[in-house]
């Protein structure tokens, strides 16, 4: 197998098109698509889909795996040996779009310090990312899945808390005998695989249930439920001021459930993953609740 | 065609999979199964991919956005007859990222007050929202393409101002000669279809490009670039106090790009429709440049 074929997949992947994946390695589109030609004829398999973007196939996702890996290793050795000062590795790893919007800052004051090494970073809800790792398209992901995926080790970070809460007006046009109307009361979701408001409806009965609305952003989720638009589970780390100024209201005194998360690396001897996979650890240990979580 | 047919694909589209969409109906499974096989027979062509999540066929976007108007229109004359004087419409809209972090904040304030439409938000790229108008996910799109889908109307909303910013360390680590070192300053980018800081960068003739961050969030952006992980086209409106109190400069005093922003939407006869219409319209009147872009 060779390296420039597979530096050409991964480029493919990672720019979407194989016209921008040739601006990236400095080669004309027709090098990089023979490249490609090159591989899938040496496996007899098809490895990338092509679209806009282009995918990986299950056979191109076992490859991109193996080529990032080698990738990592090859930006190491080669800076091990002085071979290669300026050039920098780029390390895909994905978040959820919550640690990002809250307790992941100072790991990317600290990923600011590294100057060999680039962040590509992949926004994709906890429960999710598991799929990347497996896809090869990350080398690392937070993730609410306490399973290891193949190759990975993985470890616990930590829980995020979140709490039911909504501006007082909201609150008090859906008051029923002084709880709230649980089945009346609009509903944010920040998209169709966030459940967290329905596991906390359930629980207390809610049917039918409400209407929703969906708005799949972190700070677009929070700019809905100061809006009004609707109640939502936020992450008690997101809402600053807003209890003590009174814009926002707990809805229930004690209510609350906790997301544990888990970080998941690749098993693979690496000093940039290690001190990934340290930044991930300490900002965690700051942000993050350390006991087991209780929903 | 069967209205309740049509029901079954539009839920299997918005929540992904049979199951959901069985759940969201009220039926079984195997229902919105036969369903989709009538739709399908009927035609005589496949209407869903199924996968996860599910997605419509060519000839089941085709249907997916008759669906959407047909139901529009249903529910608006089932609240005209007072025949239905609770249930909601769900109305898909597209949206920008930096919009929804910025300046949509009174639209959401707007829809808060409707009590017959819940909000189904979809972020996506202002240069590739087109395609979820032309597949029918949505019914309006915030884009920064002015060509109108067909059976859509455009307008123009205004324009968002983007400036290059970073934190004062990371300016002064990277300056040569007064100005910034282009070509030597990492940089972070939304994702590999945002081409802003490209842009920027290439009519400063920055070459090599420097290393570059990936960070797909609005929110994530800021917090990257706050943390000094490297320069970015900020949106004006998401700068806050950051300039006046110096956490982040300027790297040019007059460098900016302007960002044209417009409004296409299904040219549909629907008082929902014309209510989010005038709604988005008001909000950009707020929040938008009006004088035309100069980049």
């Amino acid at each position: 197998m060779n390296l420039e074929h597979l530096r050409a997949l991964t480029a493919i992947i990672d720019e979407g098109t194989f016209e921008a994946a040739a601006y990236e390695l400095g080669v004309s589109p027709s090098a990089v698509s023979q490249r490609i030609k090159a591989l899938e004829s040496a496996l007899g398999q098809v490895v990338v889909r092509r679209g806009t973007p282009c995918s990986p196939t299950a056979a191109g996702a076992v490859l991109l795996r193996m080529a990032r890996q080698v990738q990592l290793l090859e930006a190491e050795t080669r800076s091990l040996l002085g071979s290669d000062g300026t050039s920098m590795t780029v390390t895909p790893v994905a978040v959820n779009a919550d640690s990002l919007a809250t307790w992941l800052a100072p790991f990317l004051r600290d990923a600011a310090t590294w100057t060999d090494t680039t962040l590509d970073l992949h926004v994709e809800d906890q429960d999710h990312s598991s799929h990347l790792l497996r896809q090869g398209a990350v080398i690392g992901a937070i993730t609410s899945d306490p399973a290891a995926v193949g190759g990975c080790r993985v470890e616990h970070l930590g829980a995020m808390r979140y709490v039911p809460v909504a501006t007082p007006a909201l609150r008090d046009r859906f008051l029923a005998g002084g709880s709230p109307d649980w089945a009346a009361m609009p509903v944010v979701q920040f998209n169709a695989k966030d459940d967290l408001q329905h596991r906390f409806l359930r629980d207390r009965g809610a049917d039918p249930l409400p209407p929703r609305h969906t708005v799949p952003s972190s700070e677009g989720f929070l700019a809905a439920v100061r809006a009004g638009l609707g109640w939502g589970m936020l992450p008690e780390l997101q809402l600053g001021e807003a209890l003590v100024d009174g814009s926002l209201v707990l809805l229930e005194p004690e209510g609350h459930l906790d997301v544990d998360l888990y970080w998941q690396a690749w098993t693979l001897d690496s000093v940039r993953l290690a001190r990934i996979t340290e930044a991930v650890r300490a900002a965690a240990r700051q942000g993050l609740r350390s006991e087991a979580a209780a929903g």
